[in-house]
């Protein structure tokens, strides 16, 4: 199954990227709109098929005792290729945004200066299990004009060499180069090493997957990449705060999704309601099953707490935790300047959100927070290109530069200058 | 006058900025703007100083037998001092850019969801030459609420410090921590090495100066880089073209001056109008001692040339070329889709004119040339963020990443997400 794969293979992947990425870039966006509706039919018309190469992974998942967690992500059920379908016709319905010029304005010597998005060029994939993310990522790659290499996991190998063939036949149904999205057929660790170090052929590197893999990406690479490490998303519970509403949101943003990157694994409390606040979220969190690890004061308030098995001392390293488990840190704060000096200290830099009535915290809670995602009175879950109106999401970035949180089409773009003149010289 | 520079003087001067980095972050747009109205008051009680401190990195150049020009480069002239001045008041007239909010819109869920600017954090700046722009960058860098730590070239080390000294006193009598803009204050080496290596301090670095210490930057740095390698700009005489225009423009773009990154290097001639324009802008070039570096094509038509000995054969490697000087290459090309093939393939991609009066050339070449700055009808030499009305900058960037093109302020912050909401819940 596995072919070996020479390093001249992915020279040759590399090039054959960069020669489709110009016909991308010119491409309209009519052609690539209808791509993206042809990948959604031949989804449709293949999802027995898909389920044959699908099974193959499953099998071997099986085999090699994955857990049934594990198991799960792999399954590309006739839901998942359905809501894959429907992702690619949402895309192909929006605007264009190639070619887009903005603020033109007419400088004092008579040029005309304004910017025009185009595309990045060429983007390197490398992600793990789910194969739904090979359709995700190609069907923004097409809409946003460039062209993408990408590594899937071993352990989805053959699904996704399977939906790769349909994005291909897509392509080429449309007069789309083939090459504009290709996928890495072997599992040869070696390729992401070449991958991450051809910026002749690269323009940038986008990793999805455990922390290591992405330290690993983010230290190798000779291409930027766009990246998060950690999301180590906090809530802060504010002194003055509409109480039901605090409870309501810390119990959201925390149980009701685990593993999910926006989830909030810290949990703060100014002084003057925690005495209120927290017997409320803590009988709730103990009747869910989640654990708290609690600074002294959090505690002793916290003793009401119905299961007292439920309740553990912090130490300073839970205060950095992504837990991505029903386990949360709970801090008690002296108000809003203590949980801002907090979270810039320890959060990941994701998402924080403030839950409050006062305006001034409000304003001075979203000016001072260093994170890609600053909330009031909403939950940290909300972090996320669909709900944040991307039309879809390729990732989400914790670093300051180019793309910020999360990563829609406009983040696969850059923008240039255009300037027009009427024979205008400079002195 | 060169102190020793441990690694762990470096490292204190990138904690200083990072923590300088967090008060400028808050300070507001009217202390910012107050500091950069003191500096250019302190610049102009100071001319007659700043020229005794220059004078001792000029003696030091004309004893070490620098050029005349390269002498110039560092003369501290009462002139450059008040267009020093002018520029820090003209960044301080500049609306503000820190915290403004934009696109904030409603999502289906209810949460308001809106992107807020924000400074970078903590940038170093390597620079050779020129003290003046010990001056721009520390301005620049207060506008932006950023802090920065400048590394200046040795040949201007005393200039720097005394022009530094009065940035500190601007800062500190505007209530704005010193540490904000740094200066190092050694010629040491080993300390570029170390600037570039500090990811937990420093958020990007911009190096202006010659090619090989760039390439090195780049090669070593372990934050990001806004740099520009080359400046090979192409102007493309197109067919059908204004052929006055396109003398005047050619001629600009070549002669105005030979030193900046964005002068023409290389002039494309559509074969249609090569036979009218060629011989009116050989003997422009000619008159100017201008070297034409010609393929064979463009030599026959330049036969009629006053002075033959301003005529060459061009080699492949011409194509490449950045002259920085009275030389040019010239190619005669089919027409547009030979110029942009050619422009994409040899061009640096800075930036790239067309003079045309065809509607549908000029889109495509807008559209397909892939540089950081494209031209219709205008001199390459308007490639400056002055020109195109950044107020400032701080460089030019030829990557995709981030900022592209001149880059201002906007190119030293970064957007973060604001989420407003009032109590939504995620499903």
């Amino acid at each position: 199954m596995t072919t070996p794969h020479t390093p001249t293979a992915t020279q040759t992947l590399g090039l054959q990227a960069k020669q489709a990425s110009a016909l991308m870039a010119k491409a309209p966006a009519a052609t690539r709109n209808a791509a993206l509706r042809k990948l959604a039919q031949l989804l449709r018309a293949n999802v027995d098929a898909l389920q044959i190469d699908n099974a193959q992974d499953l099998a071997r998942a099986v085999a090699a005792g994955l857990s049934a967690p594990m198991v799960d992500r792999l399954k590309l059920t006739p839901k998942v290729i359905e809501t894959c379908a429907q992702g690619c016709e949402q895309l192909a319905a929006m605007a264009d945004i190639i070619g887009e010029v903005t603020a033109l304005r007419q400088q004092p010597s008579g040029i005309r200066v304004g910017q025009m998005r185009v595309p990045i060029g060429v983007f390197g994939m490398i992600f793990e299990s789910r194969p739904n993310v090979t359709i995700e990522a190609a069907s923004l790659s097409i809409k946003s004009g460039n062209a993408c290499i990408l590594r899937g996991g071993s352990e989805a190998i053959d699904s996704n060499k399977a939906l790769a063939r349909l994005v291909q036949q897509a392509l080429i149904d449309s007069g789309l180069p083939a090459h504009a999205v290709q996928l890495v057929q072997t599992t040869d660790r070696a390729v992401v090493g070449e991958l991450i170090t051809m910026p002749q052929y690269v323009d940038v590197i986008i990793p999805r997957g455990g922390k290591g893999l992405i330290e690993r990406i983010s230290r190798e690479s000779k291409v930027p990449v766009i990246k998060h490490l950690d999301g180590n998303c906090h809530t802060y519970v504010d002194d003055p705060c509409d109480l039901a509403m605090a409870v309501s949101v810390a119990d959201n943003a925390k149980t009701s999704k685990y593993s999910p990157c926006n989830a909030t694994e810290s949990l703060l409390v100014a002084r003057g309601v925690a005495v209120r606040f927290l017997p409320l979220i803590g009988a709730i969190y103990a009747a869910k099953g989640v654990e708290m690890r609690c600074d002294a004061e959090a505690l002793a308030l916290l003793q009401t707490c119905p299961d007292k098995m439920m309740l553990q001392p912090a130490t300073e390293a839970d205060w950095f935790e992504e837990y991505l488990a029903p386990i949360i840190s709970i801090k008690v704060v002296a108000g809003v300047d203590e949980a801002i000096d907090h979270i810039n200290q320890y959060s990941s830099h994701h998402t924080d959100a403030i839950l409050t009535t006062d305006h001034m915290h409000a304003q001075q809670f979203l000016r001072e927070v260093d994170s890609a995602s600053v909330m009031v009175n909403t939950s940290t879950r909300f972090a996320d290109g669909f709900e944040y109106g991307l039309g879809a999401e390729i990732g989400i970035s914790t670093d300051k530069f180019h793309a910020r949180g999360p990563v829609g089409i406009e983040g696969l773009t850059s923008l240039k200058y255009v300037v027009l003149g009427e024979g205008e010289v400079r002195n």
